[in-house]
């Protein structure tokens, strides 16, 4: 049983001096517009991604299909950048040499213990690019809840990792956010936008 | 008709001195994890983000309902961050005092010409809640058809911008994503990962 999450606390925040920043980056970009113009922009970048990688990580979607229904498998983690505790997808950085595929399966027996097959990748999906370079794809990887080694699934943190893993009915996803932003959680992008794909469907009847 | 995104080209990229950024910045978390250990977190911000606001700005869903069936309403805008043209949906920074939804009906008549009504508000999204804490509202805008001023919306862009509107079938977003990446364009995670939730839809048959 991991300590809570909601034990973790911000303490101080303000700049950080690039030549001390081990993780991330400014840049500045010169580019020419579409009417050939010449311009400046400003972004931030990973270090961390490997050199000849396409993408930072990975994104797993997971359902655990259980009796009472398929379940997203999902995590509670404190982020510093924004003092809350999010919601999310599992989800990791890609090793060098590593496929999106194998980063996926890896990360999820690691932060969540469950051993699972890579059965379909997204597109490249890039979270902000305006403003930054970070990408993923988002990998479904699929658990075989018969198996012996997904009855107990027992993840396998790092000394610095703190992650609950939980989940909610797939098909109450949009009301499950809801409710979990209420409660004081922060909503994640993937998470949040997969459930308004869900609720597109229904309002559309598609 | 505005000249074609492909016509953008990055010259150079390079550090960013923090001295001369205006937009974005660097900043260094100092927090307890939850067993009580002071560690440090690097994360990045924008510079943008309104006293008081507690968004970044907002992603609007557009539904255009014609008669072939419903279409989402997308775009494709050249983003130097990753020196591609990128396939998002219309989405703007949120000004002083203004509401998650009047800043998506502003964005949305100045970036596609089309005036509409927000209809529902999702919760708070964190793009990328481990490395910075850029987030929005993704605002549902209903958009009548049969209203004069959208017979043929007409967008009001600054010198500065460059968009072109565009919009698919929303049954087959999901294979446009995929059709749209072969092309050479990048999927914003926005687009990318509705299309995954409806396909889970699909799948569980929910």
């Amino acid at each position: 049983m991991s300590p809570s999450q909601a034990n973790s606390k911000l303490i101080s925040t303000g700049p950080l001096d690039p030549a001390e920043a081990r993780w991330i980056r400014l840049v500045k970009q010169t580019y020419n517009d579409p009417l050939g113009v010449e311009r400046t922009w400003e972004s931030a970048e990973r270090q961390t991604r490997p050199a000849n990688a396409e993408i930072d990580g990975v994104g797993i979607v997971t359902i655990l299909n259980k009796p009472t229904g398929p379940e997203l498998l999902l995590q509670k983690q404190y982020r510093p950048p924004i003092d809350k505790v999010v919601i999310e997808v599992p989800a990791g950085l890609i090793d060098a040499g590593e496929t999106p595929e194998q980063c996926a399966v890896r990360e999820l027996k690691e932060e969540t213990g469950y051993v699972g097959v890579a059965e379909q990748t997204s597109p490249v999906m890039y979270n902000d690019p305006g403003f930054c370079n970070t990408n993923l794809n988002m990998v479904h990887v699929r658990v075989d809840m018969s198996l012996p080694e997904n009855q107990n699934p027992k993840p396998e943190l790092e000394d610095n990792e703190f992650i609950e893993c939980f989940s909610v009915p797939l098909a109450s996803l949009f009301e499950e956010t809801k409710r979990l932003e209420k409660e004081g959680y922060a909503i994640d992008a993937r998470v949040g936008t997969l459930a308004e794909g869900m609720e597109l469907m229904k309002k559309w009847k598609l």
